[in-house]
This record gives C-alpha cells, structure tokens and sequence, in this order.
C-alpha cells in the first residue's frame, strides 16, 4: 500500500500558526499605507497642516476599522489554534483561505475608505468579513468532527467559540444592512460593535454577545 | 585541525523554517497590492463603481491563482521540513534558492495579470513554479542523500513526497503548453489542477494525482 | 453555567509575541520606502548624485530616529512579555493598541520627514510615541494587577519597569516641549536620550535614567 | 539596591531570532518591488515584451545580488545565534543595528540598480555591507567576551566564526576598490565570491576562503 502524500502534508498547527502572524502583521502593517503624506507643494504654513490633517479623518477612521477587525479575527483564529492537537492537510487549507480574506483586507478597507458614501463598497468590505467569518467557521467545525481539537478544553468551548462566530456575523449582517439608510450608520455600528468585541465592558448585557 | 565555518553554519531547521514562513507570508500579502482601488475622480456613481470593480476580475483570478500556487508550495516546503531531524548549510541554500522563487511570484503574477494574452507571460510565471518545484525537489534529494531525514516518516513516504513534485511539474508543464491554444487554456487548466489540490475530493483518480 | 468565548480566548503569550515581532519586522523595514532613490533623468553624473544623496540627510536623519524608537519600544514589550506567565484576552487587546501605535510610527515618521520644522509633525509624532508608552504602561500595570507575572522575575523587577516607562515618557515630553525653540531641539534632544538608552554608557547619573 | 530595567531587558535570543527572521523576510521580498512589470501601453506585441523584460536584466542582476549578501548575512546571524546561551541588553542592541543595516539593504540596491555605472551608488552598497559585517563581528565579540555563548561550540568554532567574517569583509573589500576599473569589475567579482559562498563548491583553496 502506497503512503498518500495527502496522510503525511500540512500536519503543523506551529506552521500555520507562523504563518498566519506573518500575514496578520503584513496586513495589519500596509493599512498605514493608505495614509498618505499631505503633499508639501500644498501646504505654506501650520495651519494648511492641520486642513490636511483633518482631511485624513475618514482614511484614520477606517483604518482603526480594519485593525479592530484584524485583531479580532487574529483573537479568534488564534482561540482555535491554541486548542488544536494537531493539523492537517484539510483544516490547513481551510486555513489558507481564511488566510487569503486576511490579505483581503487592505485592499477592501481602502476601496471603502476611497468610497465611503457608496453601498457597494461597504457591500464589498461587508463580504470580506463573512469570508473571514465563515472559514473560520468551518474550520472549527472541520477541527472538532475530525477530532483535532485537544481534550483540555472546557466541555462547553467548543459550543462558545462556534456561538460567537454565528453573533458575531449576525451582527456584522445587521450592521451591514443598515447601509439602507447611509453608509455610515452601518461603518458606525461595526465599530460601536468591534469596540464592545475588543474592550469587552463588564455589562451584563454586553459581555453575553 | 581548524573547525570549518561551513560545519557549524545554517544547521537550524527552526530559523529555515521561520524565515519560509516570513517570506511566504510577505509574498502572499504583497499579492494583494495589484488589485489596485479604482480612482475617485473616473466614478461618478454605484452603476460606475460596479463597472470599475468587473473590470478588476482578471487580477483577481490571478490573485487567487497565485495564491493558491503559494499555499501549495508552502504546504510542500512545511511537509519536508517537518520531517528533517536537523539542516546543515548547504540545504538552508537550496532552501533559499527555493524562496528566492517564492519572492519572484508577485513579479510574475502582476506580469501575468497585465499581459494575460502573451504567452510569453505566462512562460516566465510557468517558469517560476519550475524553479519552486526544482529547488524543492532537489532540496528532498539532498537532505535523503545526507541523511538529514527523522526516522519516523513512514517508509514509502519519502518516495510519496518525490511523486508528487514530479506528478504536479508534469501537470504544470502540459498546461503550460496548452498556450498553443491560447493563455485562456493554460490558466484554466492550472486554476482546476490547483483547486483539485487545495480541495482534494475524495475523487479516486483525482487523489492519486 | 456557559463557558464564555471571553475566558478561553488570547491567551498565548507566545502567538502575541509572534504578531508583535512580526509587526516590529513590517514597521521597521517599510521606513526604508522613505529613502527614495533618486531620479535618474535628474542625475548627470557622479557629481549630481553625491548632491542627490546628501538631499536624503533629513530623511536617514527620521529613519534612524525611527529604527531606534522602534527597537526601545521593541525591547520594552520583549522584556514585559518575557516575564508573563500567560496572557489572556484583555491584555492581549492593550497589546493590540500598543501595535497599532507601532503600524502608525511609518506614517508620522514620513510626516516629519516631509515637515521636519512644523511643530505639528512633531506633536504627531510625540503623541505617537506617547501612545506606545501609554499601552505598555497600561499593559503592565494591568498584567500585574491581575497576576499574569511569572514569579521568577526580581523583587524591584516590576517597579524598575514601570519606573523606566515615566522617565521615558518624561523625557519624550520634555523633547517635545522644546520645539517651541524649534523643532530640531526637540529632535535633537530626542535623537540624544535614545542613543542614551541604545547605547547605555556606563556614566552613573546616565544609566539611572 | 534597586533592580535596573538594564538588567532584566532584552534577554531572549528567541525574539531576537524572531524579529530577525521577520525582518530579512520582509527586506528580501521588498527586494521584487524594484523589478517592476513593463507598462501596459508601450508593448505592441509577444517582441516588445521580449525587450522590455530583457531591459530587466540589470535589476535582476542586482536582485539575485541582493538576495545572495542577505542570504549569506542571515546565515551567519542565525550560526551566532544558535550558539547563544542567552542575550542581553547591549548583545540585543547590536543585533538591532545589524537589522538596521539589513533594511538599508532595499535601498542600496535600488540606488545601484538605477546607477550601475556610478562609483558613488557602489560605494553606498559596499558600505552597507561593511556595516552588515562590522557589527555582525562586534555581536560576536560582544558574546565571546560576556560569556553568553553555549559551551558546545567546538573549540575552534568561536575563531572560525570570527574569520570567515574577516575573510568575506577582506573580498568585499577588494571587490569594491575594482571600481577604479569600472562598477561592473566589482560587480562581477562579488557576485563571483558569493556564489562561491553560496554553493561551497568543493575546491580546496575556495572552501578555505
């Protein structure tokens, strides 16, 4: 009988994990370059600085956006990882897609950031974070049927972290369809929604999300 | 008698390993650069922001294909390391040689992308992937050869390994000639090779590939 | 009772320290996109490039400011998490912020470059630096309130840190204090405390810093 | 007595490993940036794309230069640091000067790339490998003198090490005063002794250098 290179490819949750870092931090570090430098042929004084400045409001606030969003997807994949016994060549690439929405991201962050008031590309920014929701997902799924996941977890982990994916999306889905109103109802409810998911207050309310 | 620099030079598989992954995870985010925002001042409307981003589809097939070309010599390059007990310094070069190849894709993708009719094109991003399969291949010879493999790899895997470079170069090479016929059959052909890859169905003959 | 998401999630030290270095890596080597290389139709021979280059002085000037105030920042985390036991949801979001403070230095580095005697550059960048001092003092202090240390750190260990941070920040203040005289007193004053702590001669009243 | 924040700083040679191996990840792929694809709008055919990627050729020279020095420099890194017992705050801080220099790297190759014929854009490169290789020699001298390095280190492990630094520095050297004849000599003659470093061919006089 022939060893399928299938059984013995992909089995490291320390290589992906390495990986996954170094694309989170590439991704989360070429945000800064769609904050542009006011051009110096434009500004004579202190005061057309601050115009300029002021003027990267909308480019600032995305970006704080898509970190949040990073951190938060980092947050979760990492929750899975730490919990694996071993990968394999299927969850891995499960991984990569979830990988491929990561690297996504810049690009999704600066059309909206380019074109905040238009629905398509909150439509767009909006599908990017349910390819990073749903491969997580599923990988988590394809982690505990195929019985990946190590025995150290409390009973009823595995049950919270797919409960907080299914909020979470439902959340970001609700946010999204706000743009029936404007655009920037739903970029204001993600964030109210991101910054509750980071600081996690200890509202009783809050924290059951 | 004077110890060598090149017997203690690059024996750590760790750092090999790490440096892959940096490279890799560089590369694959680098990708996303050439899905370039369209510019403000060219849309006037959502009817022209959908216009703008249809006519992004190409870049986006060859974002995915090359993604997906990385995340299957990635997965390869994990596979073979994880298996070696120890480097020493003249597979740490074959290994570089082999991520020099890895640094090249955003080059020939972005190549391909803009010149997605000349075959020429699409013979220099065929000869990327030769050079990945190349130095990867030659990188397991070496390391059987030196006997720098862990004991507990299972007995044909070894040969399991060689097989499947030589089965996905074969596959590659015969799309890379399909471009008699035109760039279109080269890349569909390798786009569906790849995604059988990535997936791998429980199909019998597609899984012996 | 439910197990929360919130009390399994982000706890690897290690995994933090991997985003982080990752992030540490991206910053550092995107200043260098700064130094741009001159134009060549504008250059006519030896002469004209020896000119070329000297136009970069202000910008290398940035650049090594930059690196250094990197590395500092990049020392202290290393320290912190070094002595942590494990990490856990909360503490991983400071550090979050902390790196987020890290992705904007390329950007309010080049903003100083681009208006290196406009004193609002210079605020950028201090409130900059005070952002990475802020969430590492709160990461500290937040570590040790909630008995994240390892045990094997010395008795004054945890208050020479905390120490370091406010003569730090103290002294940043100070620099920025001075651009009122200009800016390049602050910026020479910063260079000089950095290449202090860089460095770290051994002069008594120096090394009590 | 109080503890100083010097001596509980900077002591893992794991993190500086890692943020090492992040940063030659990131300059080596930056390193593509500088081949750029020949734009769309001035090739007529499969001919003009023949010329405008061989008008590539000397930035492809340069990049398989670069890649090589980066290459040979982070083998020798990762040999001094696998030899580590530990680090410490001033070793820590002569690495992060060493990673200074390798950042450079993107940019003294892309200045001699643009002018391959000018004595000063050879200069700047050989300076930037002098200072690779100063301090890679100082962080040597640094942990042979403060006892950091492990004691399996083969006796004349510590010397070999010192003297293949010397060596390569010695060629470098004479590679760049060749320029009195013309940048491509010294070109020519370090790609030359790199490749030779590189694949360690087994000819006795060369394996000595």
């Amino acid at each position: 009988m022939k060893t399928s290179y299938n059984l013995i490819a992909g089995r490291s949750v320390e290589r992906l994990a390495a990986l996954s870092d170094g694309i989170f931090a590439v991704a989360m570090t070429l945000l800064v370059l769609d904050l542009r430098v006011p051009v110096e042929q434009t500004v004579h004084g202190e005061h057309d600085l601050w115009g300029a400045l002021g003027a990267l409001g909308p480019r600032l606030l995305m970006y704080v956006l898509s970190f949040m969003t990073l951190g938060i997807f980092w947050v979760g994949q990492q929750t899975q990882l730490n919990h694996l016994e071993r990968s394999d060549r299927g969850l891995s690439w499960i991984h990569i897609a979830f990988l491929f929405a990561v690297t996504l991201t810049p690009f999704s962050t600066n059309l909206l950031a380019e074109f905040i008031r238009y629905r398509l590309a909150l439509l767009v920014y909006w599908c990017n974070i349910l390819l990073l929701g749903a491969t997580l997902f599923l990988s988590w799924m394809s982690a505990t049927r195929r019985g990946l996941v190590k025995s150290d977890l409390p009973q009823d982990g595995a049950a919270a972290i797919c409960r907080r994916i299914l909020v979470a999306q439902s959340l970001y889905g609700f946010g999204a369809l706000l743009c029936v109103f404007g655009t920037f109802w739903s970029i204001g409810f993600i964030v109210a929604m991101q910054l509750n998911y980071a600081v996690a207050p200890r509202v009783r309310w809050l924290s059951r999300l």
